[in-house]
């Protein structure tokens, strides 16, 4: 009798599962493929199948489900599937089916509102979403519930396990080691010159070069593609059909480059998941912090290193003689690695990038605590800009309406970033004792590295707990010290200080 | 309380229709962008989804509101679509579910069966894959029941309308017409010389002058978009998002351009279907004979027309001049009309493509009747080619396993073909006397003509059947005198008899 019910339930996951690719090929066809006016329908089949996602998730079926199957089965895998449903359907349950459906639409309008704003500088005309967006979420967190701080409750949307009182003793930490990592290399007298990167590069030969290097990776082809879009992504719509976006600038290669290398290791996380795990919701990646992991350690520790650069100068310099046959490798790599405090986030450098997160976090955690008014926002967000990275924003567009989270509802989101920043360090430190890195990265053949990551993470999907993988493969919990032992290793041969 | 259940009916339909739209893009994104290992997973989703839309079609809710609303609402759309609802209801919920399952199962492992054996010219390891399709089919047909024929209620499946009876008294008629007119052809002298059409054409080139022609024929490419596959089709998505393939040959250009000239004529027609029909089962052509009308329309009596070339050969010639320059239009537009008896339904011309249909028709009355065996089968296709085309084929590659049809269990729908054209020609005659038709296809402007097919035909969607349509239209019934005085008074020109 139980097999057949754990046969049941699968089944339901899978029907869930189903209703999930296909939205996630909607997704992606309306970004890539699909004509101009096939969006307002397609918005509606994706409202449909949604709402089916979300029927699913929080019915009585469901609910059956788990509680037949919790610390009843011996199957690992329908355990870990049970306890990931009853999370998606206490969270969902816990909100009234009305207040729901009046959240998706506030969340739909609001992010056109916002990318109106943000393009006419008119914070005043996205305010009053903001205000009802920072409602429901306090709403939502206290229907949620938390034991300390009430933006717990939505840092556990995204990181779980990570509180406020986690970030409130790492952040602060991290933000002192940086600052003064900022000093030092604002004094140094050893800049990097940026304009060398300046140099027309075709669109068809920065396609090329970013196909090689996703080959390289260890990316699967037949398991994925790459297309063009103008914000960068990868989706997994199952193991075996991972995605990955870039978009080229044929005035600054770094946006493909770079881009694809960063959806490339997301790319990776997705189709290295035990293919066991396929139709249940244990085959996505744990938490948006571990993805962002993959993606930094790829973007940041291999293809900003100098190793990476002494294999592959010569292989990018083919693509692009005219512009840059006479540059050295030296002043190629300083800067590509260059500081400098800027206003968007996804412009930032490695140093500044965490300054950007903290900025985010601390406004997220007063606005949800009820500490601050949306209406302040704009000061406060200029203020907190200047205090942490040094610069004010001079205007709303590069300042606070710069992201598009808020928009729709996701507060929580932002500190993954910075923690998968800090997870990848540990990721690096570690895998520094099993794989002689700088050779490998020298050698151009990641097939090691791709191995260690399959082999400690990605394999996993969703079946540990980002800090379940971090101490696993570590041995360590949270700690900010790699990363800033890397940076400061790192900027001290750049800016020789 | 009617309005209310007006209401829950249409969301009902709008469910099944977002199930059938998402399967739409993911059938057209296997055959177009999907990397390879991609499909395994598809399959399955594509299964519980189609499984979704089956139970819908066949639900209790679905049959409680055609007896509610049936007879009993003002709204036209709704009365038209409680009668649609019914036919597809009454005809899914005869099947057994049980049986319809098994069913599911044997088309889609006969399909790659047949692949197989027809890459082998082996119909024996085809045959009882055919022989359990042919069974099934008969058995629902008996479930289905009809009047006087059991191929009729198979018929029914794609021309609503059109009986053996109706079959049995045009296509002879047809058959008698042409081969008189095949007689003619082959004794003529003026024959024309195909091998001037023989020359490289590149891809790129056939691509932007099938662009170009789309265009002119009024395609809108906001609400579309055209891509290359093994198998060329049109699928609407919904009216904003109808999507064209075609396929490129290098070494002979009438693949792709009267390919895509042929699939375009299916989108306009699914691109102008009355908007207001969306998401409800009208919103698509009323039959596949009313399709295959619209198709051949644009391919033959369009752009095999040599008023269509006095205004297109300088544009063609002018995308492959290397190869065109030097030929003149009328050898041109001889050679592209070309009458010659060969294997393959796809590529016969005009005159022979009915015979091959009549083939198909015959063997599939007498093989559903119980009249024929499966095994005598290539034989009888080989003997009926001879007497109907006056070929006969030397293996069953190009015989009897030629096309997909009868692997996907898709018995009666090979008439529709015949069928189309014959309204098409019934079209072309009525649509003269409202336009002067070759003047303006020499004009190169199809505006009038797109706007003659909306208004009378497109708009309405699956609103009216096949045979009112034509009715309306033409005043007439089916006719097959328009067809063969086409093709009588196009050939006698060209082959001067």
């Amino acid at each position: 009798m139980s097999k057949a019910l754990e046969k049941d339930f699968l089944d339901l996951l899978k029907e869930k599962a189903s209703y999930e690719e296909a939205l996630g090929l909607m997704f992606w066809d309306m970004r890539t493929m699909a004509p101009k006016k096939a969006i307002s329908n397609r918005s509606e089949v994706i409202g449909m199948i949604s709402q089916k996602v979300h029927q699913i998730t929080t019915s009585d079926q469901m609910k059956a489900y788990i509680e037949e199957l919790e610390g009843n089965t011996d199957n690992e895998i329908i355990k870990k599937a049970v306890e990931k449903s009853k999370e998606s359907y206490e969270r969902s349950a816990k909100i009234p089916a009305e207040e729901y459906k009046e959240y998706v639409m506030l969340q739909s309008n609001a992010e056109a509102v916002w990318e109106e704003a943000k393009e006419k500088n008119d914070f005043e005309s996205f305010q009053p979403y903001l205000e009802k967006l920072v409602a429901y979420n306090q709403k939502f967190a206290r229907y949620w519930g938390y034991k300390n701080h009430i933006y717990d409750a939505l840092l556990d949307n995204y990181e779980p396990g990570v509180t406020v009182a986690v970030l409130d003793e790492v952040f602060p930490k991290v933000r002192k080691s940086l600052s003064g990592l900022l000093e030092k290399i604002q004094r140094s007298s050893s800049k990097p010159d940026p304009s060398v990167l300046q140099g027309h590069f075709p669109k068809e030969k920065q396609e090329k070069f970013s196909l090689e290097i996703l080959d390289r990776m260890g990316y699967d082809f037949q398991a994925g593609r790459l297309d063009e879009t103008v914000h960068p992504f990868a989706i997994g719509l199952n193991t075996n059909d991972v995605r990955v976006t870039t978009k080229y600038d044929e005035k600054d290669f770094r946006t493909a480059v770079f881009g694809t290398i960063h959806e490339g290791g997301h790319a990776l996380y997705e189709q290295n998941i035990n293919p066991e795990l396929a139709f249940t919701p244990l085959a996505d990646g744990t938490s948006m912090g571990i993805h962002e992991s993959q993606s930094l350690f790829w973007e940041n520790f291999i293809a900003r290193s100098e190793a990476f650069w002494e294999n592959h100068y010569d292989l990018f310099k083919s693509y692009a003689p005219d512009s840059f046959s006479t540059l050295q490798l030296a002043p190629f790599y300083k800067a590509i690695n260059e500081v400098k405090p800027s206003y968007i986030r996804i412009e930032a450098d490695e140093l500044t990038y965490p300054l950007h997160i903290m900025v985010r976090y601390e406004l997220e955690k007063a606005l949800i605590a009820g500490n601050i008014k949306v209406q302040d926002l704009p000061e406060l967000w200029n203020d907190k800009m200047e205090e942490y990275v040094g610069i004010r924003p001079r205007n709303n567009a590069e300042g606070v309406l710069q992201d598009v989270h808020w928009s729709g509802g996701s507060f929580g989101y932002f500190p993954s970033y910075a923690l998968g920043y800090m997870y990848a360090a540990q990721f690096y430190s570690r895998m520094e004792k099993d794989i002689d890195f700088d050779k490998v990265i020298r050698a151009g053949d990641f097939t090691s590295i791709k191995e260690w990551l399959t082999e400690n993470i990605h394999q996993y999907g969703s079946i540990k707990k980002p800090l379940e993988i971090l101490s696993d493969v570590t041995g360590e919990q949270l700690n900010p010290d790699y990363l800033v032992n890397y940076l400061k290793e790192k900027y001290r041969k750049i800016y020789q200080f």
